[in-house]
């Protein structure tokens, strides 16, 4: 049985400011916490409400009444774990590396992050206002990716001025991705749903790119961020 | 103000089996309904807090809390319109069609009519368990795509047996999208969340194609059925 401060601790990790004070964060379901097990990811405890789903040490078998109060899920997946946030690491800029100009929708993040893991790019940077990536929904939205990619949240504008290999804008006026040469080392540019990419950003682009559109009349609806990264990501790695 | 009636004929359409007996559905927010408006659908009835937001003899003023009471929006966005679901039309086999069997996520399916709009795909064709597009959810996640899109539910294996030219499903192993040759007409078909493609449409495939993963050690894991659907229909956009 948990203890009410348990119970406690592991609710609080729903909200960012306890990830971010107490470096932990949550998994859910068999699948997605092996996945981290077998990742360098830190594991501090594993709950789980079936015996035999892992053979490790640090599993505590609890109630499922526990699990429901534990688990941010509307149908708690049998089992629930807490692993270590891991230290800041320095951006690998040796390939493409996607970044994500404020995205809000966890749905969004998670998606990419399972993208960038099909797709073999390892770093995703991050605006400070986009959504956190420990988030339990992109967490559950990424599919265990999350395991494989290192996401770095920082200064967008300041790392983008430093920067010195191409940087890709989406735009819906651009040259279209089938035009574009794109370069082994450069950056992916992604934009807000709601309102592209940045002003403060737009100076830094030096590619606007677009993803052709092919209707007789142009609507002024554009894809949704996920479908858009998937696009460019495939059409740069056949490219290149 | 509504009466008690209205507001339970509304609310019941939230459910499939209302829709298809009344043959109606809502469109909720002013963007989404103006593009419904501007298409071929029959409006029935707006219901608006703002008596501004739309200039048609046919809007009802309400109440914000009415508004509540009617909208399937945890933040209700200003108005709810009714609109007639179409008659069945016949599928136009003239160009490229999706199909899809069993998608069961209304923000896949939205995501996917969204894309459809994007690349002038004009018809889905659905296997009578792929989620009904007239769920809320699905309209709001099409941002008003459906209202250009034909989409038919029907026996999906009959239809594609009698179907004559090429039939492109999506697996995990089969030849790279980059290496097949795509046909003007042709059926792009999308598998199930989970289960990918029944095993009762696979001989009914006549090209098996795969997106290529750019990693070393394959994972097991797939796309998410709505960002493969994407870099599908730019590839086979591009190329044919």
């Amino acid at each position: 049985m948990l203890s009410k401060n348990q119970i406690k601790l592991i609710k609080g990790l729903s909200l960012k400011k306890n990830r971010t004070q107490l470096k932990l964060f949550t998994v859910e379901g068999r699948k997605g916490i092996i996945e981290f097990l077998n990742s360098d990811f830190k594991c501090r405890s594993i709950y789980s409400t079936d015996p035999e789903l892992f053979k490790r040490e640090q599993v505590s078998v609890i109630s499922e009444s526990d699990l429901r109060r534990i688990s941010q899920l509307k149908t708690p997946n049998k089992a629930l774990a807490i692993f270590e946030i891991p230290k800041e690491t320095i951006v690998d800029e040796s390939g493409l590396i996607v970044a994500l100009d404020d995205i809000k929708d966890p749905g969004n993040l998670g998606t990419i992050i399972r993208l960038c893991d099909w797709f073999g790019v390892t770093e995703i940077i991050c605006s400070h206002q986009t959504v956190d990536c420990y988030n339990s929904k992109v967490v559950q939205a990424s599919m265990g990716s999350l395991s494989r990619i290192n996401i770095h949240y920082l200064n967008l504008e300041d790392y983008l001025r430093s920067y010195s290999n191409p940087i890709y804008g989406t735009y819906l006026k651009g040259v279209s991705i089938y035009q574009t040469h794109f370069t082994m080392q450069g950056i992916l540019l992604m934009g807000n749903e709601s309102n592209g990419i940045s002003q403060s950003l737009e100076a830094l682009v030096t590619n606007k790119i677009t993803i052709p559109q092919y209707v007789k009349v142009i609507e002024t609806e554009s894809l949704n961020v996920a479908t858009a990264t998937a696009i460019c990501l495939a059409e740069i790695k056949r490219s290149i």
